[in-house]
């Protein structure tokens, strides 16, 4: 605490900071000349000439014979012309030079063979059936411009033109330097307060992306003149160097200092989030970048600040990502003070595609792996609202988009097993699931941003399962109700069960610490259910109030020590070596409007449902039940 | 001709082809385990699932103190409390685990330091700044399904949930064997009737584009037991074997023969123009693929048939081209017994994408490299009719395509010269120059295909170069003429110039050829017209009908002996050493509707066209002049 932070973050906005970062007027990279053969993918460096024409003689563009087309003038079907062979007529297959004087080809099956002689019964026209010299290439010509990345057919041009080497720039050389005592290699345990280093493998495959050679660096501890000597050695080495992290302003935060001592720094904080503490700079004439530690924030700087780089050292416009009009599901809010790079799911529900924000967390990765689009929200604008129109920018392609059965709902085990079974058997097919519990879902389903929703939601009166919810929810839509599962539901507590909970009325107990599910869930639902059953406030229970939005995150707290027990399903409680009390058996049904029922992905998936391969996998896990699997529990009118 | 053709080829639609093709039920390729950090761009074999929880601790998510959170209960503005360090308030950076019985982190900024303590003027909430266990990732939980392609952010995913090796897919390893005794190698000059083997560097790059492995074997030469040979010896060793060529019905294509005695020929010959002769097949239950020889019938046939057959492999879809709508700019008359896939050049010009055929012939590789796209012409379709609405299978990013300008008309060498300098100067920015001649410029520009046209047509009463033509065929619209440069005209002859060619007269020497150029081009119209001042008939001339479309096109027939001399630029003949018997100066000048004088790509070009840098390259060609280059010589209203 005693340490001064010695600098502040700036919000300098992305196009401030790209022009302080680009006026520094990178120059491509330098040429270097490499075989053709493995030339696919880089980039021309100079403009290419055709050394020799292609073909670089007239040749037969048919089977046959070749001809002076002059020695022909006369034949006809009424007047058949011989022509001697070998002399007149010379066999040809395609690909063949033409004999000198010939200037023409006449197809075998135009003609009569005989012991030396061939009949014809048209006359030909000079240069048929004849690819004359230059056809596909001729010698000077210019092959392909600068700046032109090389396809497999491009190579294949330049090696019809004669050229065996070609000149192409050099790719961009990328130092990835991790930095922080709290790193720890991949495949090392890592203890508390140490995080597994993977920024630097998600850093070196954008920067391949992009066209770069990564360079990756071992991991700096938090001292300045360690940092301070890597980071001299990569400025003097490579194209470009990413320092990560240490670009905020915190005690151990090294790198503008780094750089500042080495060179300058240009920028200090963007106005962006995720993204912010990204720092700029020049060392050596080479330029710098000072990345954030969060992945998410590191991504969006890469994207903003690398990328362009990059293209711009290979000589390359920078690719624009194909967008998509999307109808964005829910509002947010957004700071005024800097953009926003929403992470977002999207799925064409009937005509129309619809675009659902993912964790806005900057430390949740799998946000970036689950996302098929960013949508950005200017430094200006306040954020969206729920219906609004949005310009997708495309992670993955519109056609996965297009086979992707999107499931908002409630959380279950059995939704991943479904969905990898459905890309196993469906190659290209993906479900995606959202969890926002089951009310949530059949609020998607109402909103019409799903193609079905996943719930188990115990109506407390009737002690039926769902139907009175969607009754209630959707009375306009007729839905079905496919049983995917039936599940055992139940307090999860650590191995061994130390504090000895038994029952519902253990939680009120002032030694005992809960965590719930959020509202909406249908497990929370369960639980009131049963504490109103037995005449228990929730208020006597600590931690009610503490939500998380999937069984594992309740095991996963549980098991962490930083609550006693939670409510959740038994293969939760067992992948993570809990121990489980039974509380009651429930029926986990998919909810699928009508529409639904005949769009082809959904209907691929209640095959995969109902497979006997879908069965005999959960059928493994503990607590759960396949009899009713794929049955219709009910069919809404 | 005396040896028996042994097969036929069929015309198998490609929808049948393909049945009988994948009925054979190809099997995904067995799985292997590498590193994580080597995975990136592999597919997933098997659901990858989390084996520890990310964080796998309380971790701080900002700079500041942690805290019990009941022990800042009741501190207020007006009230403010004090914790005493590392007692109560423990100093931690982001990313710091919470220390043992802490559940709250105080910002740096919210508190006021004193020697042992600290002071907070609020109170706050359980789990304020924390990022709490497995708020990423949770243990157990699926990362990834099975047939999944990993990026970057997939694989530092798997990393951050303690995962470094991962179950892909092997790729298919694909053999490419070259067949032919006309092949020879890259680097070996060809004789008459020899061919460079390029085809093997295309299908590799394909190969590597789809995910397979390519394996390149060297040239086998036309003998049935040799090609017999490195056929069962490639079906024993790769997932997929690809011959090239012998795959039509000619005397030396051995390859149905050769996939008959080993296995199983399951088509031969389908009903797509290029790309009819292809052999499928079967050995050793390894899928055979006879591919056609010429380079466009080879990319056809493989993106037909080996594309899916590598994604099913791999367990993955074949992904879908990208299409945009377009107005094909041209009649095609395309047989009935054929799909027929049309390479395409695709122009914004003004508010519509405009896709111009390029050359149809099926051993024009020049004719991929210069493709933004194909559209396919079903088998049932006669072809297409000017202005009519096609999607084109995009080869190239739309943003390419919006970067384009579009030159249709006559050719020039300093037209490539100008693209070049384009692409340097503004990455990603591209002249895409068609040879029509100048009048089919002008044409162009009528029917809006082209931003500008390259046109040098002198009028015969008044001598005039562009202006009348403009004002005749594009009466109503304002065209600006910009001279791109001047040039002189002349005979190309052989270099001594063997048959003492003086003047135009003696093109009428019975001894003397004469190759010309196209209808509608200014080349011809100045021959034309120096002919009829010299009152000599066309007809006197020997090759006055045979056309060439370009100046190097008439060049490389007199370099070739095929004619003894034709009508060009200085430039064309001395790049392929020959004598250049001057005629005329004329001007080529760019010839663009007032439309296009707006369009940001064209100003661009014209700003590199009057660039010193341009003009000082084209000084140093012969027969140019640059005095007048990108001056207004005309400006229509």
């Amino acid at each position: 605490m005693k340490e001064k932070r010695r600098r502040y973050l700036h919000n300098t906005s992305i196009e401030d900071a790209l022009n302080l970062f680009f006026q520094k007027g990178w120059q491509e990279t330098a040429g270097e000349t490499v075989e053709v053969t493995a030339a696919v993918g880089r980039v021309t460096a100079q403009a290419v000439f055709a050394k020799i024409s292609s073909p670089h003689y007239h040749a037969a563009a048919m089977d046959g014979v070749a001809v002076r087309s002059q020695d022909t003038v006369g034949a006809a079907e009424t007047a058949p012309k011989r022509l001697r062979l070998n002399e007149q007529a010379f066999p040809v297959d395609t690909g063949n030079a033409l004999p000198a004087g010939c200037d023409a080809v006449i197809m075998a099956e135009d003609i009569t063979e005989f012991a030396e002689e061939v009949e014809i019964t048209a006359s030909v026209a000079p240069w048929q059936h004849v690819r004359p010299i230059g056809e596909d290439i001729v010698a000077t010509e210019m092959l392909l411009p600068a700046g032109h990345r090389l396809s497999g057919v491009d190579a294949g041009a330049l090696l019809a033109g004669g050229i065996t080497q070609v000149e192409v720039r050099k790719q961009p050389k990328v130092t990835v330097i991790p930095t922080g005592n709290e790193l720890v290699t991949p495949g090392t345990p890592p203890g508390p307060g140490q995080i597994i280093e993977y920024n630097s493998t998600v850093f070196s495959a954008l920067v391949s992306e992009w066209g770069g050679e990564p360079l990756r660096h071992d991991i700096v501890r938090d001292n300045f003149d360690q940092i301070l000597e890597a980071v001299a050695n990569a400025a003097q080495n490579s194209d470009v160097v990413l320092i990560n992290a240490g670009s905020s302003a915190g005690r151990r935060d090294y790198t503008a200092d780094v750089v500042a001592q080495l060179g300058e720094v240009l920028v200090h904080g963007v106005a962006v989030r995720p993204g912010k503490p990204v720092i700029l700079g020049v060392v050596e004439k080479t330029p710098v970048i000072g990345v954030p530690g969060y992945p998410v924030s590191a991504v969006v700087a890469l994207e903003i600040f690398l990328k362009p780089l990059l293209y711009r050292l290979q000589g390359l416009a920078e690719p624009a990502r194909p967008t998509l009009r999307s109808v964005f599901s829910r509002q947010v809010t957004s700071p005024l003070s800097a953009e926003e790079w929403v992470r977002v799911k999207v799925g064409r529900v009937g005509e129309r595609y619809v675009a659902t924000p993912l964790s806005r967390g900057s430390g949740v990765i799998t946000s970036l792996v689950r996302a098929d689009g960013i949508v950005r929200i200017p430094q200006q604008k306040e954020g969206l609202v729920a219906g609004e129109e949005v310009d997708v920018e495309l992670l993955r392609a519109p056609d996965h988009i297009d086979r992707t059965v999107v499931c908002i709902g409630s959380h279950d085990l059995t939704l991943d097993i479904l969905g990898d079974l459905l890309s196993r058997t469906y190659p290209g097919h993906t479900l995606s699931s959202a969890h926002v519990g089951s009310t949530g879902g059949i609020m998607a389903l109402r909103r019409k941003e799903a193609h079905l929703a996943g719930v188990h939601l115990l109506h407390e009166e009737t002690g039926q399962y769902n139907i009175p919810f969607l009754k209630q929810f959707l009375p306009d839509v007729p839905v079905t109700l496919v049983t995917l599962v039936e599940r055992e539901q139940g307090l999860m507590v650590p191995a061994g069960n130390p504090k000895g909970i038994a029952d519902i009325e253990d939680l009120t107990r002032p030694d005992v610490s809960f965590v719930n599910r959020q509202r909406g869930a249908g497990t929370r639902l369960l639980l009131d259910a049963r504490l109103k059953e037995k005449g228990i406030s929730a208020e006597a229970i600590s931690g009610y109030d503490r939500e998380e939005y999937t069984h594992l995150s309740v095991a996963a707290a549980v098991a962490a020590g930083s609550a006693d027990t939670g409510l959740g399903v038994a293969a939760a409680a067992k992948s993570l070596g809990l121990d489980f009390i039974p509380l009651a058996k429930e029926r986990y049904d998919l909810a699928i409007p009508q529409a639904s029922l005949q769009d082809e992905n959904v209907i691929k998936l209640l095959e995969v449902a109902r497979s006997t391969e879908f069965k005999q996998t959960v059928d493994g896990l503990d607590g759960y039940h396949t009899d009713k699997t794929g049955e219709i529990a009910y069919q809404g009118e």
